[in-house]
């Protein structure tokens, strides 16, 4: 059953594979590229939903795994859904639980079925099947629910990939069936490891069974930056235009300007939360560790080029003191920091697709690093 | 040498002590009773000064000793002071360090030049006379500073207080000698333990000295309730009408009506922010401890009748996972509530004794906690 793409194409990079785009979904449009924050536990750690609206967020992701095992799906759809218990009324993505069963496989046992685990919070044996993760996403009320997937750790051999990948195709196949006409997307997630042969065969299999978008699964899992990069690079060439494409769990700033050159779409990442929880802050000049002694008497904000709250109003030697203080608003105040430069960047590098001038924000993205 | 008073008495209740008035400071007036949330180390613990403005904060405390120990007055100084160092424009008072070195007072030595003490971050020894203490006020630059006292433990003998009390009259004075004319206020502090004569002996010389207002001190540490409230009523009613009268480190909400119902026009306490960030909720109607098993589907607000931001958009089953999954939205929204009920309920107290219904909000308030 083929459906029509939430995806509009908006405008294209005449020099590189970027695109410039909006996903419609149940709680309205969001523009891409778009960085999604990570809101694990149906909280964005340290942020409200009105500091994340105000730093222009359009779409956030919730881990299907952690909310399955705490508070549990029906808790969650007997309060009204995801957005109304955690007050967020723009677009929601669930991932499956396949990536933290996969960084949980110690705890995992991986059948043709499904995914047995032990809970990380009590040890309690559970299990998730690809049609489980289909009904707790609809339960949880996602805009996006992604199928469940094997991730393939890195390096793997060719025959564990083969196997990893049949299986995650024979799991779409399910979830697809499973799926319930809620209105709500399903996006198909691309295994294949480092293989580029699997990653190609992937992506003929699930287009044909056809999503309503396509996500890169199995990156960013400990291989070299430029291997992540290569096999981004070609296996985003074989999607289909019209759908959006996820490039799962990546990156770095840097890493968004080059997904974004290679055509990804949608990206979703802790690090800007959690580095901000660690006191590492993102600026257009790189990277600022706030609790080094250079900062103990620093009237600067963490940026001046920033119009964020936290460089609006606080100087880097309060930070540093809230820091070394461990006190909450030092984790307040550094993810709506971090959280700000992600969505900039996005919003930047969209507005350079519009104009065509994406390739420049590149070359500049990394000439204000070298030059500090 | 007399100044004229920082305070004005805006009107008082027929049937008992209460009063209603308003104390003039560098930062502006703020209206009296008042409740000051206490941000020890130069920030409320998991709430913006956005927030704590929005739910109607008119003044706060802050900690000398926290501040002298880390980040240091210098640096405040250096960075333009205590309001823009935490980005706070409304008043701020500033206690002396003598109530946490009573606290710390294993750590600590009196003698009759001041308080020597170890840091209780890295051990090193550390010491702060009256004369420091004005000094590190100033370098703060809060609009109230405190005399450095010598808090007295429950039970102490007659002789114990008599030596206390009498050091705290003579920092007093060496306080206020020591005073630049900055436009802060000083307060001093009115020792004397539970004995009657030696409280009004306290009053009467600190009166002599002549502060911006009076603070009673030492209360609130380890006696029973009908004790601290009794020396309240008997100490404020020596202390001169046209000063401002403060209960430090008091206390639960009931502490506040009752204190209010003995004449005195500011409270302070962690009470509301601490608990906050254990789990336990204050109400109209009580306490509600949110982790408790029957909240846990429970779709109300924590307190239907509260207007704050949390109860406005949050239910006790999402404050129940965010403090079950040890969120920091936990603390926040935990927060937001408790000092929006404190500072609540102190606008309602001046509204009340304005129209002269004082003791009827104190009977509704008991009669409502009765009735649950």
């Amino acid at each position: 059953m083929r459906r029509p793409s939430p995806f509009r194409l908006l405008g294209r990079s005449s020099r590189s594979q970027a695109r410039r785009g909006e996903v419609l979904t149940l709680h309205g449009a969001f523009q891409t590229p778009v960085f999604m924050p990570v809101g694990t536990q149906a909280t964005v750690k340290g942020i409200t939903p009105e500091n994340l609206k105000d730093l222009g967020a359009e779409i956030i992701l919730a881990n299907t795994y952690h909310l399955f095992v705490r508070p549990g799906h029906e808790l969650v759809e007997k309060m009204g859904g995801l957005h109304r218990f955690m007050h967020w009324d723009r677009p929601i993505l669930t991932d499956s639980g396949g990536f933290q069963i996969y960084s949980l496989r110690d705890l995992a046992t991986i059948t043709e079925q499904g995914a047995g685990f032990k809970s990380h919070l009590d040890g309690s044996s559970l299990f998730l099947s690809p049609e489980d993760a289909v009904k707790v996403q609809e339960a949880l009320g996602s805009d996006i629910m992604m199928c469940l997937d094997t991730c393939i750790p890195y390096p793997a051999t060719r025959e564990e990939t083969v196997d990893a990948t049949a299986l995650t195709h024979r799991w779409a196949q399910r979830s697809r069936e499973a799926q319930k006409e809620t209105g709500q997307l399903l996006f198909g997630i691309v295994q294949g490891g480092m293989y580029e042969d699997l990653r190609a065969q992937a992506v003929e299999d699930l287009v044909a069974i056809g999503f309503d978008g396509y996500a890169l699964g199995g990156l960013s899992v400990g291989e070299p930056s430029d291997v992540m990069m290569e096999v981004t690079a070609k296996t985003a060439m074989l999607l289909p235009e019209d759908f959006p494409r996820y490039l799962m769990g990546v990156g770095t700033p840097e890493d968004l300007v080059e997904g974004v050159y290679r055509g990804i779409d949608m990206f979703d990442c802790v690090m800007p939360t959690r580095n901000a929880r660690n006191g590492m802050l993102f600026t257009s000049t790189g990277r600022v560790v706030i609790k080094n002694a250079r900062y103990h008497d620093d009237p600067l904000p963490v940026d001046e080029k920033c119009d964020c709250y936290t460089c609006r109003n606080y100087s880097r030697a309060y930070l540093r003191h809230l820091y070394m203080a461990r006190e909450i608003l030092s984790s307040q105040l550094n993810t709506i920091h971090n959280l700000h430069y992600y969505v900039g960047l996005m919003s930047d590098i969209r507005e350079a697709i519009e104009e065509d001038r994406f390739e420049e924000l590149r070359e500049n993205f990394y000439r204000k690093r070298k030059a500090t």
